[in-house]
């Protein structure tokens, strides 16, 4: 702390509220094709990256989302081999899914090589896993990618993007979904971020009613806490065309790999919804 | 949402990170013996209750605080007969004690009477069980009052404080909890609303240590998500002088009251610890 130090805060419109950092200073920025891609140190989080003045990540609590948007869906499948990534070029949720050594496959495609070119440089801890042989980066369209992909060829999609409004926009919507129902094994999961099971409910319907015109049948949500997005409570959504939610708890338990959050236990006790947020989401 | 809105931040200094709400207008104010007491009308959250600056509750999301203060700790009890609050001035926590038909007295005791005015005022929906005849609202010194109570004569104590500076700060130490521990009946429980897991580990292994010197022996930290404190991810850490935490799980999930947050299901979530959490409090 000096007294250089200033706070920067985003205001959530759609939420009323906001949260703020404390800053030291902007250590980079880029514009790129498609968006304003800003680093800033922090004094207790870490690096912060803002895209479009939107608060992404920061060092120290990322954790908390991408383990949760891998390992749930990962270990609920029974043998997850080909994997893909939409959006998620700071390639946190990369990392978490190469952990899975039966993971043969994983594609993270995102439309804006800056993002993960800025990530390399300033959160290289979340690029660690990015030369492994299994892994494949694309820089472009999540929506022709999914579109194109053979049917019946991927396990999990891991919809890691940002809010619906701007270029994520097309990434919530039946047509989109559809691609990833053509694209997915009978058995594979879709998992997308699906905003907080406070203030954005009508979201998470909205989007489990887009799932589901796409054909998708069984949907899981998962709370999840997430200091830098608004009210600092997080959730992910997992769509299946058939089956159920049951997951491997014993590979999950024994599974030779370290995580922070995600546990067996954590795992199960979120799928516990709060009494509020089933009921608003019909499974009261 | 009008023009003459304006956003309200509140910087955590020891967090480094803020939260802000977008306000409509400041609907009262009072400066008491002890603080000062604004209440603001917000576009999202309903009302907001700031002391000294510091934001005690929320009209939309103080359910969530209230609910897994009292609950958890009333479950986990073979038969809560003796119920102490001590702070809780907004009556949110009495309220919730009071749903359990079991519970003959419940003594809240704040040193702020103000605090409870301006809630029967500006969040009577907190204040409807204030005319209960099992409650008692004091407003008086908490440790003078947990000093002053005859020995083995409560069955919990719920410690619903504002953080461990200022009024509050004696409810945080060795002393206060002496007075509890001799309070307390050898199958009682003390809960104390306990900071974030994410940022504050250190003050909770702190006040474990402290919980430990009074006497105490056994530690439960339940984290819970509350959007209107630092970083959304907030915690109540219950302590015996022995036995487990266990709960009384048939009659959480037959309890024949509305809750939106608490369940029996929520409750065993809970007891998880993520695994950075457990191994900070050595109970990995």
């Amino acid at each position: 702390m000096s007294s250089s130090d200033t706070w920067h805060y985003e205001n959530f419109e759609r939420a009323g509220s906001a949260i703020g950092y404390r800053i030291t200073r902007k250590l980079d920025e880029v514009q790129s094709p498609f968006q304003k891609i800003e680093i800033f140190e922090s004094t207790d989080w870490g690096n912060l990256m803002l895209i479009d003045g939107a608060m992404m990540l920061t060092t120290r609590d990322n954790f908390l989302y991408h383990e949760m948007m891998s390992h749930p869906a990962l270990f609920t499948h029974a043998a997850p081999k080909n994997v893909v990534i939409i959006g998620g070029g700071d390639c946190g949720t990369l990392r978490e899914v190469l952990k899975h050594p039966g993971v043969e496959e994983a594609v993270q495609c995102d439309i804006d090589e800056q993002v993960t070119r800025m990530a390399e440089k300033w959160f290289p801890e979340l690029c660690e896993r990015n030369g492994d042989a299994r892994a494949q980066l694309l820089f472009d369209d999540g929506i022709a990618y999914m579109a194109n992909r053979a049917p019946g060829s991927v396990d999990i999609i891991i919809v890691d993007s940002t809010d619906p409004v701007g270029p994520a926009e097309g990434l919530f919507n039946k047509a989109f979904y559809e691609s990833c129902f053509r694209a997915l094994k009978d058995d594979g999961i879709l998992v997308q971020q699906s905003e907080s099971p406070l203030v954005l409910l009508d979201l998470i319907k909205e989007m489990r009613g887009e799932m589901g015109k796409a054909g998708f049948a069984r949907f899981q949500t998962l709370p999840f806490p997430q200091p830098c997005y608004p009210t600092g409570w997080w959730s992910c959504t997992l769509a299946r065309k058939s089956g159920g939610f049951d997951f491997r708890d014993a590979d999950a338990r024994g599974k030779g790999f370290d995580t922070l959050y995600y546990s067996a236990d954590i795992h199960r006790g979120a799928q516990t919804l709060p009494p509020f947020v089933a009921a608003a989401l019909g499974e009261g």
